[in-house]
């Protein structure tokens, strides 16, 4: 992670004309755990990869992510993005379609400044990825319309997938890919990925409810006033009694006729009764230890597997 | 042509969630005069490629156009495109941008469908194009917040170079590097493209003057309504008279002070009082005589240039 630190710290991400570069340079500055490149590169040397004929790739998944993050954060009216003005709001909506636009090209200049015999493999894992991340965020938007009852859990795991699990999954498979990894392993790799991927944004959605305020950084509960269908309502709804269920419905449905905070409480009281916290943990653990089966199942030395399971541990104790 | 009719007719472009194909199907199926795959293809004839091994560019290439067009009209507020709803009009906002993310992820699943042993370059040629659109669009913006005066006749082909002229250029260079044409063919291809690009660029700034509104199939005038930067203003700016020049300036400035007709006909009468239209003609015809002097440079066989040849004549006898 040093590593992706140093490398990323070293692009400059300005240019001109300044109006279009100002923003994604700004973006590219706000930082962020860069956990995509550092599985990208740790999915490399555990196959014995030049870690240095990964770096473009590593930066581009970078790059690419933060473009998503830019555009979801106009799509979703987020004014804040890691306690900063969004760019959106910073500078105006056309800046944020056309400095995003160009970050997406960015990253696959990143990804085609280094060569590789496997280079067109990548290329396809790096573009079906980043089309089910669009259509992952579409199901996202189109659950915004649906009422609580209308989203199933799987309909919910299925977008997670796409938007959240895929990239992740997608960086360990295009590192793997860079050191000429077998095709059975880069498979194991990338079901590792999505297990992974899926435990991270439960964690997510834990956070927003059980977060420490004072670690997490902002305030708790915003999915629930937002009436977003996460994992948590889904949950809660099929563990809740029918009375509990009809409440929780009914809260999910509110539009500001109950003042937020108190709306906030009565969800939360609602999980508590659930004894919901102990459901999610467990979901989680249960992601985490399927990722943790593929892991173990790969084929190779133990020693170089260790940075993923440092990463793995790592995600798993994050607390924002 | 009539094979990039068929190519592009064949292609299904929709899929779920149809909350986000939809609107790409539709895109695509307004049409348009599908130039740039048709000089990619005629590029790839020239030097005797294989047309089949050039069909994911060619179509790549029109779907990467069209989401430029998605995008633009987005950025611009256009609500018509090709006499119908522009996507952000007939859907919404949100949706004009992720199905345009969408539409340039698919444009890429296109130029990655087939292999070459040039596609690295390929795919490069695509991409810095693709950031040069991205670049002489915000230029194009920029030129809103500034006056007559502010821009330049050079600052002007500059911009439309990047935002026009790069593409069709593009398009060429991809179509000789799939038949593997010499680096020097190659380059002398992609000047001809430039130059091609800024003619037809200048084409559509006349037709917006002097189109015959019958073939044109929209009203004229409507880049003065909206104080539009284009060629024919900073020509005539040049061209003009002190007091001409003045009150062209004080005309590109006003913002509904005056009744719009009144501004498009004073606008038209100090164009027909400069004589611009024989002076942007003239430009125009130096740009296809150096196209054409491109052409006629390049080392292949004269029968084989023929369909750049008939292209070229579409593009210089249009009226819309």
């Amino acid at each position: 992670m040093d590593r992706v630190s140093q490398i990323m710290s070293a692009e400059p991400f300005g240019g001109l004309p300044a109006e279009l570069y100002d923003p994604i340079a700004y973006t590219m500055r706000l930082g962020g755990k860069r956990i995509r490149p550092a599985l990208l590169l740790a999915a490399n040397g555990l196959f014995g990869g030049q870690e240095e004929a990964a770096y473009g790739a590593a930066i581009g998944i970078e790059v690419f992510h933060n473009f998503t993050l830019l555009h979801d954060d106009l799509m979703d009216r987020s004014p804040l993005r890691r306690g900063e003005p969004t760019v959106y709001v910073k500078w105006d909506e056309n800046t944020a379609v056309l400095s995003g636009d160009t970050m997406y090209a960015l990253a696959w200049r990143h990804f085609l400044r280094q060569p590789s015999p496997h280079l067109h493999e990548i290329l396809q894992c790096f573009n079906e990825t980043a089309i089910e991340v669009c259509e992952g965020q579409q199901k996202d938007m189109n659950f915004e319309r649906r009422t609580l009852q209308e989203v199933s859990l799987a309909d919910y795991m299925d977008m997670i997938r796409q938007k959240t699990a895929v990239l992740l999954a997608g960086a360990l498979k295009i590192g793997a890919l860079y050191a000429g990894a077998p095709q059975e392993e880069v498979e194991k790799l990338y079901a590792f990925g999505l297990h992974l991927g899926l435990a991270f944004q439960l964690q997510d959605d834990l956070l927003d409810g059980y977060g420490d305020t004072a670690v997490f950084g902002k305030k708790t509960g915003q999915d629930i006033r937002d009436n977003k269908k996460t994992f948590l309502p889904l949950l809660a709804e099929q563990k809740a009694s029918e009375p509990q269920a009809m409440e929780l419905r009914s809260l999910f449905a509110s539009k500001a006729n109950m003042d937020e905070e108190e709306k906030v409480r009565r969800v939360m009281a609602l999980y508590d009764a659930i004894g919901l916290k102990a459901h999610v943990e467990e979901s989680i653990a249960k992601e985490f230890g399927a990722a943790r089966e593929m892991l173990d199942s790969i084929a190779a030395e133990e020693p170089a597997k260790l940075p993923l399971r440092e990463l793995m541990a790592l995600l798993m104790d994050r607390k924002k």
